[in-house]
């Protein structure tokens, strides 16, 4: 078992390999900056379904079968699946587990998924409950813009503090100690973070909404691991976009624990140049999930870098809450991956 | 670390207790047959608040502070909380954490939530990574029936097949080996169910989508541990209600593994008596919480059962999934819970 260290953070045995990972996008994020890196990238957003929210499903299974495929793995040899998505009733995630039949654990952290996921399946693996995990998070730009904002149709205009939610899919294999490779990155520490609010209440403003979760839950992980940011070759947080990267370098500079450029960078702001018309940048539980597989997890395998963080965050507010004027509480989950040995 | 065996079903060691439980419920189940049992029954359903949302996340937070007060300890004693309600985006769960201020991983299993969140914090325990998890879930008949059916205010008719949403919550505080008691219940199996779908496209007959679930996590859970139904005092289901429990008590029947009446029971008819005019039964993620709170594991303290099955059930449908004349996915977890020693 674990040694225990204090706050919210629990140190993982050397065993949590991320064994095997893949992404799916579709055109937007396929032209961006990461475009040659993803596994796959769909030129039709329908992925062949009648409605957009049978098309996320697609993309969510397509990163699982990829992910499966490179691990040469099958459905039945996954213990549990753990997923998320932005949709009302995690439509997307509980569709697409449907069709798959691996044991399923549906989260909804917002945009937080592939960290919270990712947390969840170390700490399983820790206790030997499961040998072999699936983390998969997907989002799609017209299921949440019609779920959360204005259908499509009407063509409405986005104010420049607005992200673009991407339309992609990450999936994760995570492995306990029996199954588990000495040769892929794996996860030493995860730090759960706690919803925080400071009264924002704008939803087309989420990066302002986040980045108090984010210097929270990122404050806490190095207090509680007695680490600075120059201890992470690369700090990634999920999709804070333009407007909330600045308020997490603010804030955690405040804090005494600046954020160094070349040590920090947000998946949102990684997908998209600012010559796709993205606002303020990518997001959606696909952002970092697919930025994730398709570039943060081959660094550490390459061992161009030896240790990251990543810390998907995730605006909790409902189209009801916000109509009931309610500010948006957020929360960030952190969780450390080191590169193999030997690389 | 716990032996692995087969299947779904993982053994937790003997260490996971349930510590400490509270429901809070409103009038109309605080009229049923357990009225007397619940920790509190309030009259007010809008729970002092100005909208039902927020009456929600009162009651969740009301049996959050009671379950603490029972233990003894307080918010910051706790170092995750694993939570879920049936709303879009968790709406209460998210909203209650803001003012609790502890860790959160928000979990969407419809209304298998209960199970859902002790199956993950007996093995996070199990792990080492906590010692000390609070698992909530929630559920208002009004918040329900606007969110997935119509406006209270229409006076829609309901058919005989539909099921009556709790409003109530309630949390049980699980602890891992270091902060186990041994005169409290413990877990000692849990199984995470796949989401099974038959076909059922009826959003006002979830018990018979919920049946095959049920079944099908039960009879999976047997075969794991080589057990009949007749080695667990009682086995209850979440919120099946009559049309599902006749349905799964069949489906069991089916695969040479009767239920019998004495050692079963459903939740959602256990809370209402029929004269209350709840058609089917109760339902909801409050159902099986309050239940299980208020009812089954007083019997377990008081050594009046030995062994218990409990598995909640969810139906993993949206409005969208309906409108889009998709059928129901459903999803069942269970986890055995005995009795003290000695007791």
């Amino acid at each position: 078992m674990a040694k225990r260290i204090g706050g919210q953070t629990a140190p993982m045995g050397r065993g949590r390999s991320v064994e095997a990972w893949a992404s799916a996008v579709c055109t937007k994020a396929g032209d961006g900056p990461l475009g040659n890196l993803f596994d796959a990238v769909h030129a039709d957003e329908t992925m062949g379904e009648d409605n957009w929210e049978k098309a996320e499903m697609r993309l969510f299974l397509d990163a699982v079968e990829r992910c499966l495929e490179k691990a040469g793995k099958e459905s039945r040899d996954i213990r549990m699946l753990l997923g998320g998505d932005l949709l009302n009733q995690l439509m997307a995630s509980s569709f697409a587990v449907r069709e798959l039949g691996i044991p399923f654990l549906g989260l909804f952290g917002a945009c937080s998924a592939m960290s919270e996921s990712l947390a969840l399946a170390a700490m399983i693996a820790e206790g030997g409950s499961a040998d072999r995990l699936l983390c998969v998070a997907s989002s799609h730009f017209c299921t949440a813009e019609r779920q959360f904002r204005f259908p499509l149709e009407m063509g409405t205009q986005r104010p420049p503090s607005a992200q673009w939610t991407v339309t992609g899919a990450g999936a994760v294999m995570v492995c306990g100690q029996e199954a588990a490779s000495a040769s892929k990155p794996f996860i030493t520490h995860v730090t759960v973070g706690k919803p925080i609010d400071l009264g924002v209440t704008d939803a087309a403003n989420m990066g302002a909404a986040m980045a108090p979760a984010a210097a929270d839950t990122l404050y806490q992980h190095l207090m509680d691991t007695s680490r600075t940011p120059s201890d992470y070759d690369l700090i990634a947080t999920g999709d804070l976009g333009m407007v909330g990267s600045a308020l997490l370098k603010e804030l955690m500079s405040d804090k005494g624990m600046p954020l160094r450029e070349r040590h920090y960078m947000d998946c949102g702001l990684a997908i998209f140049s600012p010559e796709q018309d993205a606002h303020a940048g990518g997001s959606g539980c696909g952002c970092s999930a697919s930025v994730l597989c398709a570039d943060l997890l081959p660094r550490l395998q390459k061992g161009k870098i030896d240790r990251l963080l990543f810390m998907a965050t995730g605006a909790l507010m409902s189209t009801v809450s916000s109509n009931e004027g309610e500010s948006i509480p957020s929360v960030a989950h952190a969780v450390v991956i080191e590169r193999p040995e030997g690389v």
